[in-house]
């Protein structure tokens, strides 16, 4: 046992440190079932064993990994043998709901599924909400700023954050546990914390703000004959559904047919439109936000804005709409495949679906870009499949995050950069951009203890 | 001339630079007519030119003070004598508005209300919205994380905010003028910027979101017996609206018996209510709207909610019952005043407000303080009226701020710290938070020359 290990364990108790056996039996991530790799697993109980544990790596200058749930996708979770790795785990209380202010107070290793049921208990939604949610943690959502599918209506996680607590490289807590929407003393230094992954302060207590449980929700798959209308369709419904719309997911004819081929989902519609929609709308007022919803199908049918609709008749249909739009396995089973998940400006978004489709059919003539995603706020999801042996990662990368440049897009929507992303962060930020974050790092963890190597090149 | 004024006029040519008469002839801000102190006062027509003066002011240490509208409540942009103010008031065009994404990009120095209507035009809504709009600049708004009568609904500038351009303290341009709502491509630098009150950059464009322009306003006056009744309402209206809810604004019986003395305002209601509420809904469906929005009503006056209900016939009614909540100046003329803006948990409020008026009794016999506010925020506004010869303003804070403490409160929910409240800054923020913002200043701004002295003492 190395001295820092002796020296965690002396401060902490040996059931707070894990090491050897214990660390390698541990899956790397979700997506990664190799064994942990760490010098150590450190789970504090509160706060001030976190800080105690962060001070001690500070003195012997240890880098550690921070760790909530472990689904990120771009690997930042991911620790390497030379990390101590803080494991929030053990700190997974729901402090306090206040119902007459709507919010939460958490320990940051809570899962967002406890998080978003604890809320409903008191009929109050937590309205962050994306698949890892039974896994993921309300820590890991605000490093990564998480978004999801609902943040056309509430925002991201930075939307929902109204106070935290953080330890920072030294050790210090930081606790800035506002409970108010409004709040303008000073720099709001929460900001460091939301969306800059572990790299500057590790989350340990979170103040989320709650809304009204929603009482009604209404539900369609429609058809589209080209991309203009689908941008013509959001409009409408933003301003017909008059701030209800909480959903609004597109999928181009090729992730469409894939998803419904023999042995997939059944197809609600036939299988020769461009585009697919799936739009959401939940409100307050069950009787008129259906009679709002359904009038807005016809109108749009009658005018040739939507080729065809299918309204569910039960909730169990509603969910096999939703089925078509997140389950798509089958359509990955035995395929290698590239993920992505950029964002750009709505207006580019037609132009640069073919480009990239172009790009992929001249590198691989069988290959295809396979697309769909959350278009509302900009964000578009590619799986490419080469479908050829000279399947190379990099070509995919730059016939995906190529064209994104010109038009400001992003090479990272939702997932953030972590370890993976990091090559391509410059595809997307300038040089002042970049040397500005490097700033923020010298200045708030200047040893690089901090998951290290995550983000930002130093 | 000095040799920083001298250089500043050979690089941007006479017209951009005033000294002397020009300088003084200006009044220091809206709140305050004394003549304009400063060496000088810059006016450039873009970000090139402002870069450009600011990198000369680097090169001579040379402090400066950013101007947009001179709005500001806590003397932010009143300049000193040995300042070099950059004013934006050149900078004042909007580039383009997107429909299909709902953006609108804009120079910093144009005016909330220029933007508000040029959004209007393609039946869009930019929500930000509060009394100075007429005088204040999106730059401004952006520097103060502005707040004001849209919160609730549409969250402070910090959320409409989604990408931005910004000259730093040496000069260099920092360009983040993203337009999606999802990008998590690195740390969010536009954060840095955003209710920083131009400390740690000069904001020089903006890329903001828009919103569907609602087709449906309803509104009413209504009176509550107690404030656990007030807060039960507006949990009630926020369920019951399903997201339409954009204003739920609170008078204290004395608020509300001041607005209605007799040469005031015509009382709507009787004046022996403990609480008024002027709440406010809008949406894209008319019918259906009004209908739910006189439900809520009908149903709280049954069950003892609310006591009673005004519901304005016309647009001229409508203006009349907003006229009780923002026109007080009556209230306020030939009388000692101080102002606040404080936030505080919407739980601890009643008691918050009962204490603060005791200590002000006890201070002064005489005295009073009238109260009101953005109460869904956890935002209270007070006017303090010692009605004595012995108005001493610190005593006066000391029983405003002094319960705010203990209950996580903030000496300033929307107006920010600017010079006026830096003493009290202490009093909502501890030294760690302190000292956090300290280490950002110095890492952004090692000489001290954006607005110094504004909101931290180094």
């Amino acid at each position: 046992m190395n001295d820092v290990v002796r020296a965690l364990t002396d401060a902490l108790g040996e059931g707070s440190v894990l090491t050897g056996e214990a660390v390698a039996q541990r899956a790397t991530s979700y997506w990664d079932a190799a064994p942990t790799r760490a010098l150590a697993i450190v789970r504090p109980r509160d706060t001030a064993e976190l800080a105690e544990a962060m001070a001690i790596c500070h003195r012997f200058d240890q880098p550690v990994c921070t760790q909530g749930g472990k689904t990120g996708c771009a690997a930042g979770a991911a620790s390497t043998e030379r990390e101590v790795i803080i494991s929030l785990e053990r700190m997974n209380r729901i402090e306090a709901i206040d119902t007459i202010g709507a919010t939460a107070t958490v320990q940051a290793g809570v899962t967002l599924q406890a998080l978003q049921e604890a809320a409903r208990e008191h009929e109050l939604l937590f309205a962050l909400d994306l698949g890892a949610r039974g896994s993921c943690t309300i820590g890991g959502n605000v490093a990564t700023n998480a978004g999801g599918i609902n943040v056309l209506r509430y925002g991201m996680m930075r939307n929902l954050v109204l106070g935290l607590e953080a330890v920072l490289a030294d050790g210090t807590v930081l606790s800035s546990m506002n409970e108010m929407l409004k709040n303008n003393a000073g720099y709001d230094l929460k900001q460091l914390m939301i969306g800059t992954e572990g790299t500057l302060g590790i989350v340990t207590r979170v103040v989320v703000r709650l809304a009204p449980l929603p009482t009604s929700c209404n539900a369609a798959m429609v058809a589209c004959a080209d991309f203009d209308r689908v941008t013509t369709l959001l409009q409408r419904a933003q301003r017909d559904l008059g701030g209800t719309l909480s959903a609004f997911e597109v999928m181009w004819n090729n992730y469409y047919t894939a998803a419904t081929e023999p042995g997939g989902h059944r197809p609600p519609m036939p299988r020769e439109h461009p585009f697919y929609v799936l739009l959401q709308a939940e409100g307050g007022d069950p009787g008129a936000d259906a009679t709002r919803f359904e009038r807005l199908l016809e109108q749009t049918l009658d005018s040739g804005l939507i080729e065809d609709a299918v309204i569910p008749q039960s909730e169990t249909e509603r969910r096999a709409l939703w089925e078509v739009r997140e389950n798509f396995e089958a359509m990955l089973a035995g395929r290698k495949t590239f993920l992505y998940d950029v964002s750009l400006p709505i207006r580019c978004m037609a132009d640069y679906a073919d480009e990239v489709a172009q790009r992929i059919h001249a590198r691989w003539p069988q290959g295809r870009a396979i697309m769909f995603g959350h278009i509302a706020d900009g964000n578009l999801h590619l799986f490419v499949q080469p479908e050829s042996p000279d399947a190379d990662h990099d070509a995919s990368d730059e016939a995906v995050y190529g064209p994104l440049k010109a038009i400001g897009g992003s090479v990272s929507a939702e997932h953030g950069i972590g370890v993976e992303k990091r090559g391509w962060l410059g595809w997307s930020r300038n040089e002042t951009e970049l040397a500005l974050m490097r700033t923020l790092k010298h200045a708030l963890d200047p040893r690089n203890l901090l998951n290290p190597g995550r983000v930002i090149e130093l």
